[in-house]
């Protein structure tokens, strides 16, 4: 990991630092809580599984104060919103609200590319509920308004297309925001980190972004710096992933790979194939 | 099958009565109407195709009463229930009731979790049209209103702790009750049978119990004894996850060796593997 | 291709035909919004991913203008369809009539096994939305009113037995329709292509049919003759999975391998493995 980098002001962000936080997640096997949508339900499930943590998929509004209190973290997705669902997540929310743990993560899916989205998203962060965002430069620049190009839900710009957005959103909510991209950018309005593994196989199965939201409410859930956290899901999931991806033959295959691979995920991998490095 | 036992006043449950009933499944095709969460629908469907057996998914009661007419059994399972979902679902039941049939298998996911699981599963048990029952310890144990440790919807306790929950539901209600884990548990209230194949990596496939109470309905199906039917679901099941794991990397390739194994479970794989005794 | 022919009055439909059409889906990237069952909607989107298509999988009317602005093509699939989802979705079809496009693809699933989806799938067709119709021989059969064997929502008569049928229909209402079995038939109701590949392993793999309706609907976006079109996508998803699964060892082996296969198709697959002739 040449490029990881610390200064005197910052904690370092270390393959040490990664797997204590990944073994932690494995040790406590944190409860998520996942909203999320009809379409990436069960690889985020079998997702948190591999990672060692356990999930939960509920969006009844009846059992929203009972699994406020048995949940380590909450995820909310907006992937299939409906005018229903969003009325039963914001009473998600209202109990989340009450524990006043202010963990969540929001996956704002399709963000700018129709209004229902980008206004789900803004009311879903006018609660207060959340502590981590993380989108592609095109949800995230959508969410400030700023143009960007991009197809649909999938956006191939380069996520330090959205330094700018992502700061302000940060600073604007007190959040955590991360985007993605063929390299990762996360920051709280101060720091900066860009994470340098992935690999483009991951655009090519459905919902991998949303498992790693899920991943990241499973770290937040453990972690003393929601920053380091948030970074450290990142670097787990597309560590795995790169290392899997020289094994498969397609996206299937690396689907399957992926699972494998999180669920033995090894120290010397990290030391091996984590680039990482703060920016300004 | 060293431990299998046969007493003077119980059928032998061996490795030719359950292969004899796959042979029936594997012929007859039961059309299984699941009723299931949106989780785990995709992976429960392929298990059906799997076994041999065909799955149809419907949560409409407009076309209750016809699916009553063409289906060879009816799943339940609450695992993502919701208010309109569970008026549906009752008046799927009516109609089911009105078959006379009374073979339904239901699964009650998260019972025990929160109130509203715990109560809709008890509603849905008093209409009557249940043959079979299947959860892991917590839940069965949640549905007689005994305490039990377990995190969620999962709980690794030993299925033996709920035997006195077992039995009671099943004398209470007429069903067949299995619990799961490390090692299964099947009741009629009178009979118990221990079962002892499988394998951890099942506890890392979310579904892997969803889909084993829809194996559970296939096999009702086509047994006139729904508690060795039951038994032998379970024992396919659980006999070619084993044999899976013993070829697998991690979760992923789990659940692609294990669905490629139940299509063509043989008797061998039966004879070598399978391990289940009576128990009092 | 020994099997493929010209005659006088036909456009040819050649391994080179489907395979610039193939390219020109890779590089176009269509977005398909996808209006599709739960169970299948996973499977879906990574088909069209591995296709180099784009998915969008949305069911809320609240959005539907805004989409049918940015999509490439519709596809309706009604396996999960519920009394409100069919109320939404004749929302999303009047804005598809608005933009003129009258492309949108139409998956009948279980149409002719309860009168709600009969009775559905005529009502969406009568909205003239639609470009093009694909099932197996049952549901077509049961569109025109004519008796068919079969169980559920699976039949495996030959598509050919339903030929009157889909020729009336395509005629009826202006459609391709396609009908899927061991040979697959496309039809415009004058010419008429019969497709000799795939696999009996697509009918063990939920979806698959609905996958290869969401590739109709990506294939009709990029083509002048919506004939041609969908008879392409089918020897395209039919090639792939009949390499496949001379690679597989049972369903879920052959659900990785195909989608891995359709990632990097040849066009030497395709001249060496495509089998289609037109009839009369």
């Amino acid at each position: 990991m040449s490029e990881s980098s610390v200064s005197a002001h910052q904690r370092p962000f270390t393959p040490q630092v990664v797997f204590d936080l990944l073994e932690k997640v494995r040790e406590r096997k944190p409860l998520v809580h996942c909203v999320t949508n009809q379409v990436v339900m069960n690889f985020t499930a079998n997702t948190l599984y591999a990672l060692g943590a356990s999930p939960l998929m509920s969006h009844a509004p009846e059992e929203a104060t009972e699994l406020s209190n048995i949940r380590a973290n909450l995820l909310i997705n907006i992937g299939t919103l409906t005018g229903p669902w969003v009325e039963d997540v914001h009473q998600i929310l209202q109990a989340e609200l009450k524990t006043g743990k202010k963990l969540a993560v929001l996956d704002p899916v399709g963000a700018g590319a129709t209004a229902f989205r980008t206004n789900t998203a803004h009311e879903f962060l006018k609660t207060g509920a959340f502590r981590a965002l993380r989108g592609n430069a095109f949800e995230i620049m959508a969410l400030t308004g700023e143009s960007a190009r991009g197809q649909g839900v999938e956006s191939f710009d380069e996520a330090t297309v959205a330094k700018h957005a992502a700061c302000a959103l940060a600073a604007q909510h007190g959040l955590i925001v991360a985007v993605s991209g063929p390299t990762d950018l996360v920051t709280d309005g101060h720091r900066i980190l860009i994470l340098k593994n992935g690999h483009p196989l991951f655009t090519k199965v459905t919902g991998a972004g949303c498992a790693l939201n899920a991943v990241i409410a499973a770290f937040i859930a453990v972690s003393d710096d929601a920053f380091i956290g948030t970074a450290a899901a990142i670097a787990v999931f597309n560590v795995a992933g790169e290392i899997s991806a020289s094994q498969a033959s397609g996206p299937g295959s690396f689907a399957t790979a992926f699972l494998d691979r999180l669920s033995h995920l090894h120290k010397a991998d990290l030391d091996e194939t984590l680039r990482a490095e703060f920016a300004t």
